[in-house]
């Protein structure tokens, strides 16, 4: 894409309550913009970057058989009171009426809308297991949502619910998301520093888990077993100060930010919405569920927490908005002009920097806050050759057109 | 996809409330579940159509330089009073308190979060002109939802805004998204049955335009001009009992479903929010708008009333869920498997129905209902040939394995 057509712009600053790094960088660098407190815009190259996170997440679902469906975000009412939730989760619930006296939330989360649809479909144990799940934006009425992307009160999520004939099949279904979630962290670049962290809430561990992100901005706090390279959540720590797998006693404590869970949830909504199925004998027994989480919008925040400098944002190749961020240092160059169709043809995704009006020092500057992972400059100075740096590095290097191509297809 | 694999089934019978053709096929067949009167889930087939029309109209917006961005649906009741339309658009806005006392309503359309937004972007005439658009789920307060996808209360849409200097260029633009939705309405396989209408509303010639798909079971009522290929709303046909463009006063009545619309919003929305750009000559002056829908999930019930028989849906290749519905009709049918595999490996996307626990009959009258293009039958009748149908048509072939996959290929 050439940035002249771009129709977003860089700012130099920012409103001051935006006091987290991932919602000043993201704005200053033109991704997102700020609706109100917790409700932002995705900006052409923002929607770029979620989508490709979104992407992968959905690739990796796809992998293991979960079948992807859109459930809505206006959730009747008497939905909500089936499980009591209406009341019991009344502090972040948004409620609303409608026409004729109706009334709704906007979902924060969907075991009240996925148990009741899945429940015309399952009737024997032959219909079981299947999992089912959605990326959507769903809503929470934050008081304080002052994190940027990594506390939304409209936000992006993509929620899996699985359905097993019993807790043994659950267990190996939740074993198995737990491996696909490694998968999908290590494909964002967040695998070194994100820990499956134990939490509470679970049954037949005793535990749920969370993916924690080790990150000094991160709200939460967990206490790392360096041994099982596992979290602990400070909240289950205080009953019982070690590992709750090795039993090690040494925990280091540190900063998180929780980008995934998975939960079982056993009975509790099959119970609710009495979501049986027969088995082989033809007798009626409760569905065990399982619910498993990632949040894209905070995944991106929290990719930018952790891959940022002084001088902007450092996207992970796997989610840079463009392959490249091609730099035109000459007015109307006609090289840059056939580099760029060359890479466009050849199907590298390139952001050029083709603008006139603005100063070689500000394409420079603008390219370190836009954070694209490999940077061409191209110039009279350089003849034939390509001037190359990488993101975050120093070093820069004259290349051949040949050597970066070669680089832009490997890497 | 294995048939086995999907959670979804088809039903024999839809609760009477549902009085739209769309809704009960849609539902008998799995494509949507209802949550609540115009509130739908997308299953799994019902999520690959709608992803396939929104992708056929995000790539014609793409083509002429739209650039996509993704709004909240949250917005602030200080936005909407701006233009007064938290009053005046009450009756069909739904409102919503969050803590601490703020207001939201939740976007039907998005004049007020677009305008504000790019009035950050935009300060010379050489910023201009440009367009952005999303395709997301939008809200309407519906007292009366009871036309399936036709009216929904959360739906889909997508939304394009444009921006100019003058009126000369926004009616530029405006023209070639006429065109634009010439070819997406043609993709949609609607071309033919889709006629662009005068309606009331517009400045430069009087008119605003939908676009209204001839249908009997639509809810507006439009006048042809067979000579222009032009409709006119029933609501200016009052003033004005001939077609606007050729005067032609043998007019034909019709029932329609509006499945777009290109407006100009002209100044409106940039006087209310003080936007505006610098010209050539330092001048200050207000930006001309525009404003362009199309409704993906009114668009996907659509094509449902208008293709159908008594048996079920006939999708269109173009939004089909699936190219092909492969049908085995003896149990575990090794040559079915390896047909299936063999379709699968080469791109084509089948679903396979391998389900054993249903009789052939019932296999035949899911796939009519259901509505796939292209159906294929393997059984030990027809040895080493396949027996082809195409939905919608009686005659049933017998075509060799290498015929089949021409036909998929080239069709």
């Amino acid at each position: 894409m050439r940035q002249s057509q771009l129709f977003t712009k860089t700012k130099k600053e920012v409103s001051k309550d935006e006091t987290s790094i991932n919602a000043q960088l993201l704005i200053r660098a033109g991704y997102i913009d700020k609706l109100a407190a917790g409700i932002y815009t995705f900006l052409p190259l923002g929607l770029r970057v979620l989508v490709k996170i979104e992407n992968i997440i959905r690739e990796e679902m796809n992998r293991v058989g979960c079948q992807e469906i859109l459930m809505p975000a206006l959730h009747p009412k008497e939905n909500w009171l089936v499980a009591s939730r209406w009341d019991t989760m009344h502090d972040i619930l948004f409620k609303l009426e409608g026409a004729r006296g109706s009334e709704f939330t906007l979902g924060p989360t969907h075991e009240e809308v996925v148990t009741p649809l899945v429940k015309q479909f399952v009737f024997s144990y032959k219909d079981l297991p299947f999992a089912v799940y959605q990326i959507q934006s769903k809503f929470r009425n934050e008081a304080r949502a002052k994190s940027g992307l990594l506390r939304g009160r409209e936000f992006r999520m993509k929620d899996v619910y699985s359905f097993h004939a019993d807790q043994e099949d659950l267990k190996i279904f939740y074993e198995r998301m737990a491996k696909v979630y490694e998968r999908v962290f290590e494909r964002l670049s967040l695998g070194d520093i994100t820990y499956k962290t134990f939490a509470s809430g679970g049954s037949f561990s005793k535990y749920s888990h969370e993916y924690q992100t080790v990150c000094e901005s991160g709200e939460d706090e967990i206490h790392l077993c360096q041994k099982c390279r596992l979290g602990v959540n400070k909240e289950i720590i205080v009953d019982q100060n070690s590992c709750p797998k090795c039993g090690n006693a040494n925990l280091e404590k540190k900063k998180a930010i929780e980008v995934g869970n998975i939960f079982e949830l056993n009975t509790k909504f099959s119970e609710a919405f009495n979501l049986k199925y027969s088995d082989e004998e033809g007798k009626n027994k409760l569905i065990y569920m399982g619910c498993y989480g990632i949040g894209p919008s905070r995944v991106m925040g929290t990719l930018v927490e952790v891959f940022h400098d002084e001088a902007g944002i450092i996207w992970p190749e796997s989610v840079a908005p463009f392959r490249a961020h091609l730099i035109g240092v000459n007015k109307n160059s006609k090289i840059a002009d056939e580099f760029y169709n060359k890479l466009t043809d050849s199907g590298v995704d390139i952001l050029y920097d083709d603008r006139n009006s603005v100063s070689v020092g500000e394409k420079f500057f603008d390219a370190d806050l836009i954070g694209i992972p490999h940077r061409l400059v191209i110039s009279e100075k350089t003849g034939d050759k390509i001037e190359y740096k990488k993101r975050g590095e120093l070093n820069v290097k004259l290349m051949s057109e040949k050597e970066v191509m070669d680089l832009l297809y490997v890497s």
